[in-house]
């Protein structure tokens, strides 16, 4: 049966782009695969080729053994734009848990990480949040409290 | 800074539908609310208004503490389609860790869970894999041996 969750996959365009802001976002590369050339990736994926190259991410006191795991597909390359609104259908948010989102916001803005919003809003019974982009408009959100 | 992951966020258009869907896969829901108002959610998430119903779940013997927030939106609703392929830019696939995925995927399939390929593939090193859709069409991918 199902154990655990082990990642999250996220498909960018231009993997040193995602990576850099992640590492500025205070997360770690764990792994590092130049290239995956599979075709049982192909198969399980329904992609005529599984041709990609891949960093696997955490941040780095991270007990949850979980990773997201940042793919460039290059046979297929990756294609399309993500989801331009939170209310839209799919996976389309990865939330992080921060201990003082007031001075990781501000550590934060410091690397030109950009938020919608001006400061963490209030999300009821003490929890705060505030979300960032990544390079590709990815949704990633910071949470205190929950 | 940033402690550890906390959820994913999956965005679906008819929460029962969905609950339904992951329970059958065996996850748990850990909890439920029934309605959420926040306005603070609206400017965070710069949408109009932040009403939505929503459940976590989680696998019942997971340690990593990580759950899905699954998300029904109600003012505004949920809207749009999924990615159609795993090749497309954003968050695309969401990756449980199980113990025997031959033994996982016939006892899903009794339970009418359908899979892309028709049985897991090596992805390499000992690692196979397999791909499902939530009813929304969201990939959700189980793995052995990474």
């Amino acid at each position: 049966m199902i154990d655990d969750f082990q990642h999250v996959s996220i498909t960018c365009r231009d993997l040193e782009r995602s990576v850099s802001f992640y590492e500025r976002l205070g997360l770690k590369v764990i792994k590092r695969i130049d290239e995956v050339k599979e075709q049982g990736i192909a198969q399980a994926f329904q992609l005529p080729r599984g041709h990609l190259k891949v960093a696997y991410l955490a941040p780095p006191q991270a007990t949850s053994k979980i990773f997201i795991d940042l793919v460039q597909w290059l046979e297929p390359p990756s294609t399309g734009e993500v989801y331009p609104a939170l209310n839209h259908v799919g996976i389309n948010r990865l939330a992080f848990r921060v201990s003082d989102i007031d001075a990781t916001t501000a550590a934060l803005r410091e690397r030109g990480i950009t938020f919608l919003s001006r400061r963490p809003e209030m999300f009821g019974q003490g929890i705060r949040s505030i979300v960032t982009t990544d390079p590709d408009g990815v949704f990633i959100q910071l949470i205190e409290g929950l």
